[in-house]
């Protein structure tokens, strides 16, 4: 009978280890990115994880002779020695001399689009999101989704660094979380249920229980908009926090998750953030702006008159942006104390002026990324709220238990993970950091 | 203006760290989880994110004079002195003097189940369900989520350790990911989407691009089944692995990650563990039975006449269960080579007797918790596999991308966190191991 020990036992090498075989032979598994033949030889690129590794095939390396089968796309295991150089800078480069290339298998057809160049040159978005399966075979277009996957990672490891459970709460949900009219509706064994368009109501109960709790989950918005930064799925990173002083409370447990994550990828990440020239930020502190100051500073600093006084405009977010970045030097800027109408039920406001609210959003070079603030954690404060919006507290009653029975004062904050991914590697459309978007007019692939 | 830094500054000390704090005053927060009124003084336990508090209340310790007002739920900042004692076991364990109790919430209401005894006593599955929100309040019952919180890291933490990337797919999917019948209808802007059972298509196509990729997300099932093993919705822990050699270095990957996980809750979730006396297993090696040899075992030495010969039903899996443990002294066995019929249309058969495949199934203490195995790579080969299933390929063409533009040998596994969590713990019902269960008769809280 044979034992499964579960010691994993690596045959192949990868390129970050060449250096320790210098000058011996090794084995490397991959797909055949680009070949180049030129006279007497050829170069053969080969695509592994992260890397693109330089292979050599020459005849008088080895009595292995090249199989014309083989093309790009297929997929190998390479037999060479490990060949150190230097570059132009004076840094080691590794290539590998081809002694043997072992088919594991071969592309039925080739590619629809050139995937082996620097970029997708002259593709449209369209086209790429069509073929995003083989599109993301260009490093760099993988290269984004490593950086997300950093940003998540960095997101949650800070937060269990800091006390916070990891939480999954349902998405078939009975009731709309925020009461409102844009959620996907599906037959449920007959009854009428609802996608989930946050977690909101589920983080905050779940504080009556860890105290501190965090989730990484894709949420549904079934909103008709048709624009570059909106999806109708998309992932949100969620946090809410028990027994908080304040709402400065949450802002600073977000600009320490920034800090780590955006170290994080400066350090794990730095082959992409190399490879897509990212302009990481850096953070040391990030500066505060009440909602009606920043109104202000649109107004007198750049002469525009807002269409209203409960929000601000995608131009707005950009006026702040440049007003963070040129007078107080800082990517980042969170304005507070929104008006609480345009805050939702849960939110607490301000005690001093109740017009507004105990909230914030985080502007990120000019683009929203998150929002958050304290929550109402008192029962009869929320019931009457919920009356005061139009809303029926009976039909909340699972979501009330929390304040009934005891919830301590909290508060939270969501950022959508692919919008953030966006802003932070300059793209113009949300889609471009999105694997499989999806929206008003495309569910594939 | 104020500015945020991001440097996370505790005003309160844990369980924990109490022993670097004997003889001193410290704060804690938290709930009031009990309080049990003595003669000349009051024991109050505090509960906070992961323990229960001594803390004792009497006037000769400070000017504080107890709050009348202050109930079981309450949530309060306590000050006092950290006092230690030997308990019969000669541990040092310690307690609260308490020299001032600042309110911070009070409930509106008293509970309605109580929640602070060892357990949750006669109260039936269906009113904990209901009532979930606080009867997670109980610290047995909050264990469970933080063992389940352990099992997901653990799993997520081996993978990344060893070059698996985390992916995201889509939950709205456009085609039901293996074609078939119980999945869950919406409309999409008048198209007919459906929620994704499995991220199985996804998965495979993104080993083309990352080699290794895992996710720890929703599934959706909409079939009829009321049992004590099956959800509507559930975490699936996936993963899928390019450029294997066979489907042996599957189960290889698994049993690593299984002891890793097993290490973390024995290390780092020691005081869940403890809590709920868990029975966690030791793994040296996992071992391997055929399929056919399996029900061989069934047939002669349990002398028990399988239904059928292509599956397993719940009895024989405990036979095995009961085999594994009694002749070969292992909590987990692996069962492989499926029969093809049973297996779907992405299962590579094995080449040596293609009625059979490169598959398997883990069965832990008698019940199945992952099936997993070799997928085909080949495009022909899929695609005629498809069709002797008697579906249509052109539906599936952005799924069969990654096998016509060229696909490593792989193949991959999932497992049901909710399920390996209730059987980790002894229970007989995944619901009590699912915070927010969904089946057909539940769908709140």
């Amino acid at each position: 009978m044979e034992k499964i020990d579960g010691i994993i036992k690596k045959t192949t090498v990868d390129y970050d280890d060449f250096a320790k075989f210098d000058g011996e032979i090794v084995k490397v598994s991959g797909y055949i990115h680009r070949i180049r033949e030129m006279t007497g030889f050829s170069f053969v690129i080969l695509r592994t994880e992260r890397d693109l590794i330089q292979c050599v095939y020459a005849p008088e390396f080895s009595d292995y002779r090249w199989d014309s089968s083989l093309s790009e796309e297929a997929c190998v295991t390479v037999t060479g020695k490990v060949v150190s150089s230097q570059d132009s800078a004076g840094n080691l480069r590794y290539e590998l001399q081809i002694h043997d290339v072992k088919i594991l298998s071969l592309p039925a057809e080739p590619l629809p689009i050139v995937i082996n160049k620097k970029q997708l040159d002259n593709i449209s978005l369209n086209t790429i999101l069509d073929l995003r399966p083989v599109a993301m075979r260009n490093p760099k277009e993988r290269a984004v989704f490593k950086i997300q996957e950093g940003i998540a990672r960095g997101f949650r490891e800070f937060l269990n660094n800091n006390g916070f459970t990891e939480i999954r709460t349902p998405k078939i949900n009975f009731a709309g979380a925020e009461g409102g009219t844009n959620v996907f509706k599906l037959d449920y064994f007959g009854k009428q249920v609802f996608l989930a368009q946050s977690p909101q109501l589920y983080k905050q109960a779940l504080v009556g229980v860890f105290g501190r709790v965090f989730e990484i989950a894709p949420v549904f918005r079934a909103e008709h908009h048709d624009t570059s930064r909106h999806l109708n799925e998309y992932i949100s990173m969620d946090l809410e926090m028990g027994f908080i002083n304040g709402f400065e409370d949450i802002m600073n447990m977000e600009t320490g998750a920034l800090k780590y994550i955006m170290n994080l990828l400066k350090t794990d990440y730095a082959k992409e953030v190399a490879l897509l020239k990212a302009d990481i930020p850096e953070i040391t502190e990030i500066p505060t702006l009440k909602f009606m100051d920043a109104k202000k500073i649109i107004m007198e600093k750049f002469h525009y008159t807002p269409s209203d006084m409960k929000d601000f405009d995608p131009q707005e977010e950009e006026m702040l942006g440049k007003y963070a970045k040129k007078e107080l030097n800082s990517d980042f800027i969170f304005i507070t104390h929104y008006p609480s109408k345009k805050r939702p039920f849960y939110t607490m406001d301000d005690p001093e002026d109740k017009e507004y609210t105990l909230s914030f959003d985080l502007l990120f070079r000019g683009l929203e990324i998150t929002s958050g603030g304290q929550r109402i954690h008192d029962y009869n404060a929320q019931v009457e709220k919920m009356k005061n919006c139009g809303m029926k507290p009976e039909l909340f009653d699972t979501y009330l238990m929390f304040h009934k029975y005891g919830a301590p004062p909290h508060g939270g904050l969501g950022i959508g993970l692919e919008r953030l991914t966006m802003h932070l590697l300059g793209f113009k459309n949300v889609r471009e950091a999105t694997m499989f978007p999806r929206d008003i007019n495309r569910v594939t692939p």
